[in-house]
């Protein structure tokens, strides 16, 4: 029942006159939490574990993330998983944990929501809410978020041209919600060592496109830690506004991600290569408070 | 925040003991909606607009495509549009002239549901509920349609491998709901001649793999009308238990998919060797009431 | 050094005076090999081996395919394999064993040329040349096999656009030869369980943009022999010319694609299931000789 | 006649003894083209335009890009158009040009061969020879260029795997000649804003995977001229060994890929950046004579 030639491709958000669009606001969008802004300045790093597991995971990785000099902390409490018989996350018990760690450590939390009826509850907890790459056409969850108050990450569909993702943006901008940050995580294609094929040239087509910031996450592109490091330097040189990336205090046991998730060391000397790859760029890491560093 | 390696290729639900797999149920399902068999050895042929547009078309063509041997019809009050600024579809009013062209025409509807919260209300109204292909990822959507109470047409994804289709079927039948129809609508690839191309082989593989009925919706697949019989037969030919494809009473006035519907008398010319076609394969077309013929 | 933006989409070729178009030329171009009238009204049935192994094992499968109805032999002299540490085929060897199954079974031989430096040695023994997928952009090739003299069975390459196979059968028919058999043999995509994906849409586009004669290769497309004679018959019925089919006299012991060639008793019973299918289509199968059935 | 089931995915070729895999040389392969070090710490340049049109024109260029810092100039003799109405190129006329350009600049020069019958003309010319995109899978070329004495630039398919590929790769150094510089220059995906899609990945993939010397073309993969420095330099973060662009004295007017060609002052704004890229990673732009910067 989709509708239109070219399936997305006829898309008639497309125009102009979109609020999504650079021609409409030309200056940068920048986003403010917790007196960390997003799309300005200063690069954002955002990290944690693909999901929470529990209470000390979740707490351990927070603080390792934390002292390595991440700005915000992710972690899902509602997990889509390909099959029914996976961890399905620990919904709101996962939501107290994370606003748990963001107490002991400061770090504002990102955390998706999956289900319109779930809009209000993760709300509460979240200080920027996802809204992952299956969920890119859930048309009646970007609606909710057009109106739910809360800055959204917005990662884009691993099958969609950059035209459906910014028309897709769109049905939250024009719910009244213009704090959106895109997220490039990788394209599904036919090469198969990776994940998925992360689609770098995204990223300054997007910043050209669109006032929005823009962050890109090499662990679900990659799939492999290995890769994560030097594809983050990468995005970062092609003009990202931040980057999240999957850490986790024990990425051998993790329940989900582990192949893809950072040591909580490797993670800190990352940090450290990024302030390099910043400084070229004449931008630098964010540091939610120098003295940490 | 998607999980596990090689995205949803990691098929932890691909396990022979899955409930939508043959080995777990041997038997072909046979849905019954109101008399009418789904799975079965007769052929069902849905036909409707795409969407709801007002009364009097949603009752033209209702009426056109059962006096041309339709057995169900769909038609869409929730649309999924690419932009925000496109008709969203007439909401209830829609399921209401859907109602009332049941009534007039003795036809079962199937209508799709986008949102949790819509579910009960699509529910009182539609014979079978419709998951789209932007949907098929939509995991809580999923969770209500397998307690829904109805039989669910579930698309396949656009860009779903077959491992991650039936994944995620597997998400109705785990919450207790077995009729489920499948149906292959194209998928995602570099030719741009079609809308999608559609994937023919998906239906025997498909038929081996599970017990569920399989359809095939030409319309979308191939975006243009001219394809839309030539395919259906072929659909018919590798296994299909039915077809369903768009009609629209003014397919050059339509609000969405006027390029790939058929107009009526198309229609009807399509059943007449439609059921050529199912002859040979030892099949015939469901005829709701022979006499009508 | 590929030219012109959007790859190979901008197609320069593909305007309306190119000769391959239906435009320029309105009747179905048909190619008389052998008395074999492929494109014509009746269909013609490609058959053997992917490789020409030995003598004996050719022969075998010549006898077999023909008994069973083939009108055409296949078999492959030279291999484009993936490592150069497979076998290559045998070279002018394998040629005259094709010629030798000729003499034994009266079919017309088909088989690959890779290299200009071969045309004419393939020539001399061939009745039909063919141009393999990964040799569709092979354009010093296509302009040989313009000048070469004999009918040309041109596969669509597995990453290209039906507009892109259009224009390098241009190649072909701009350096003099017409007689150029259009081959869907798969394209890639992202879905794995089929070693290629077949786009048998291809197949009416193809017959409404040009004049010349399509087929359809179910073996290399599915990569499954149970996959290849349900995907002929719908081949069929989307109004190709006729299919080529690999059949091997032991294809558990084949050297090159067992998993997907034929038993000869499998292919007998394609056959005759073909002659149903292609009698609902107002056409039938090419018999050589009826007296033989 | 494509062998083996997966398409090329069956890599028997990708076993650890093969020439290409690091296994078997853990040593980087360098690659002395007249003193130019390709593969080892400094970065390689090679600029020029897509075809030689005429004298002037591609003399006009090779000076701007060698006073713009080129180490090697490039610049099509033969070319595979789309189109066989489409200019073809100069042919030996091209290499002669060429050859003068070297000449009157001290540029080493590298130009495609796409026909077994071309190498030993081409090779008296090229000091690197260059094996297409198109030409990936032809493999008597491969075992031509495995033959040839040259240096062999080999770009990778634009529907290829990175396993594939190597397997190619394979092919030349089977056949004696280990001087193969690989490319990156974008594979087909669904996104239609680029060209194609530049796979970044999969420069650290080829560098983890074997010894040869990596480079990227940024020009082919994006299509877009102001795309080209951006990812240009996101390639030598990832770690290639330098990167092919087109320039052009005059691209509004270029024969071929005009929009994606770089003016001669974009071209040397690039090497300026690319040279404080390089530092950051360790390593420098080649300086074929530092006297000329």
């Amino acid at each position: 029942m989709e509708t239109h030639k070219g399936d997305y491709q006829n898309n008639e958000g497309g125009s102009a006159s979109n609020l999504v669009n650079r021609q409409t606001n030309a200056d940068d969008t920048v986003i403010n939490v917790n007196g960390i802004k997003i799309g300005g300045e200063e690069l954002v790093i955002i990290a944690g574990p693909c999901a929470v597991e529990n209470r000390e995971q979740l707490l351990e990785t927070a603080k390792a993330v934390c002292s390595g000099g991440a700005n915000i902390l992710r972690g899902g409490a509602y997990k889509p998983r390909t099959s029914p018989y996976s961890f399905q996350g620990l919904g709101e018990e996962g939501l107290k944990y994370l606003s748990q760690a963001r107490k002991e450590t400061g770090l504002p939390i990102v955390t998706e929501v999956m289900d319109t009826r779930q809009m209000e509850l993760v709300c509460k907890y979240a200080d920027i809410i996802q809204i992952g790459s299956r969920s890119m056409h859930n048309f009646p969850l970007l609606k909710e978020a057009g109106k739910c108050g809360k800055p959204v990450l917005f990662k884009r569909g691993l099958m969609a041209t950059i035209d459906e993702y910014l028309s897709a943006a769109e049905y939250i901008l024009s719910g009244g919600n213009q704090e959106v940050i895109l997220c490039e995580r990788g394209i599904r294609t036919f090469e198969n060592y990776t994940r998925n094929t992360l689609d770098l040239s995204a990223v300054p087509i997007l910043k050209r496109q669109t006032h929005l910031p823009v962050i890109v996450d090499p662990s679900h592109a990659t799939g492999h830690r290995w890769l994560v490091p030097v594809m983050a330097k990468a995005a970062i040189i092609v003009g990202a506004d931040g980057i999240m990336v999957e850490v986790h205090n024990n990425p051998l046991e993790a329940l989900s991600d582990g192949q893809q998730s950072l040591f909580p060391e490797d993670f800190g000397k990352l940090m450290k290569e990024l302030e390099i790859i910043a400084e070229v760029t004449g931008r630098k890491v964010y540091r939610r408070n120098p003295s940490m560093a």
